[in-house]
């Protein structure tokens, strides 16, 4: 699996419990502990789940998280298996005629993160295929999340509602500590990644600008004088708008060494 | 399809192109289709997909996004594909060992909008199953997006990764004002300013590295052949983190001609 670190542990700490509300097949059951795994959700709950679910098969589709499958806790009731839960969120594609608030994806993330670094025991509530949680079960959630989706086309299925919301989870354990828990060493922040070389002086940089304007002199680019300083201008704002490694502009510097130097390895195949 | 409003448009204005790199099933590209649907976003290509991949079996998985698979656009390589783009986003796990920009998923999604209203050509990127690209067709973007996922557990499929960065954009126009619509305007973004020229297609750019190879290839630039693609994927990745416009293009290869000319100058100085 691309970027998988096996030798990572799996539990990332607290996190929500994810209860997935009369699930019709062992599949969707699967891919719905896949997009948990992703993002360091662990706890599955499974309400009154169709009779007869295939549970190999949701194994299999789990695959690497197939222990979250096997782990799962199966209750009859929605109320049942919320009874040891102090801030439910229930995901929908829209509310219907109830007065409840509403949080985006990323609001519940951030609200998520607060309360279980206080210590509640929050869960996300998802219902049968494509969202559809009926008006008796999303009353028993504190808040209804609704994700932003193109209303011609908004049927999102059980695992990717899982995804985005799990992103929105870990997302903000990630940007807002750093580091979605003390084990876990901070994931790489954005920003321009670096290996083995270091952002270039100022010094550096002049260096290559001026090596470059000296050739350009010698091969005659500046048509005249007073276009020269404008040309020059225009060159170094274009360099300037990245941050360039050291090891970038000795390679430039080499380009340029390179190209100028045709001639004379020209002349001398022509000699030899 | 709970949520769905069959009275609404399914074209809510410019968006991003999706570019899938060398899918291997027609399940996996129908579910990226769905993907593309749920945050309005229409236009795929797909780059050397797997010979005989399963036409039927990706506009069935598509569901009702089965037009998007249908117009899809197929090219037999990359840089053919991504000729008319003015910037590119290439999604992977991680960043290996190029140095290049990277961005969460929200800060491209953020970047997409500011860049879609100003009218430039955007593309996503996705390599094969599980974010894979090559550090070649990295460097054919202009920026690495990398999301935050449990280190233990980092399998994102295709169509995951499609969701994400559809969400993302989606959600930039829509948390404005509550839905996309093709009127909404965007967010503005910090930009470049761009005085009198554009940003350079991808076209224009693949231009000049070929004749900057050329000419360094006749200056013995490269010591030895099996150099070559490492050092051209270097440069490449310096030019591609900053968006260079068409004037600069031009500019730089005026540069190159003018420094790998210097001999012929020279010699007719000679003779002179």
């Amino acid at each position: 699996m691309a970027g998988t670190d096996k030798t990572r542990s799996a539990d990332l700490g607290p996190a929500p419990t994810v209860v997935l509300v009369n699930p019709q097949l062992g599949e969707n059951i699967g891919m719905a502990a896949r997009a948990m795994a992703n993002f360091g959700l662990f706890d599955l709950v499974l309400v009154d789940p169709r009779e007869g679910w295939d549970r190999e098969r949701a194994e299999s589709t789990a695959s690497g998280a197939h222990e979250t499958v096997k782990k799962a806790i199966i209750f009859n009731t929605l109320t049942d298996a919320l009874k040891d839960q102090q801030y439910v969120y229930a995901t929908t594609a829209r509310p219907r005629g109830m007065t409840k608030d509403v949080m985006t994806p990323e609001q519940a993330g951030h609200d998520m993160r607060a309360r279980v670094k206080r210590g509640e025991k929050v869960a996300l509530m998802f219902g049968r295929e494509r969202w559809g949680l009926t008006n008796d079960e999303v009353s028993l959630a504190d808040v209804v999340v609704t994700a932003p989706v193109n209303p011609a086309y908004a049927s999102l299925n059980i695992a990717q509602a899982v995804l985005l919301m799990g992103y929105e989870w870990f997302k903000h354990g990630a940007t807002t500590l750093g580091q979605a828990t003390p084990e876990l060493p901070a994931l790489e922040g954005p920003g321009l990644q670096m290996p083995d070389t270091r952002p270039a002086t100022k010094e550096e940089l002049q260096g290559f600008f001026d090596h470059l304007e000296r050739e350009l002199a010698e091969a005659g680019f500046f048509k005249t004088e007073d276009k020269r300083p404008g040309m020059m201008r225009n060159i170094r704002n274009l360099y300037a708008r990245t941050q360039m490694t050291e090891q970038e502009v000795r390679s430039l510097r080499g380009v340029v060494a390179s190209l100028s130097r045709t001639h004379e390895r020209r002349k001398k195949g022509e000699e030899g």
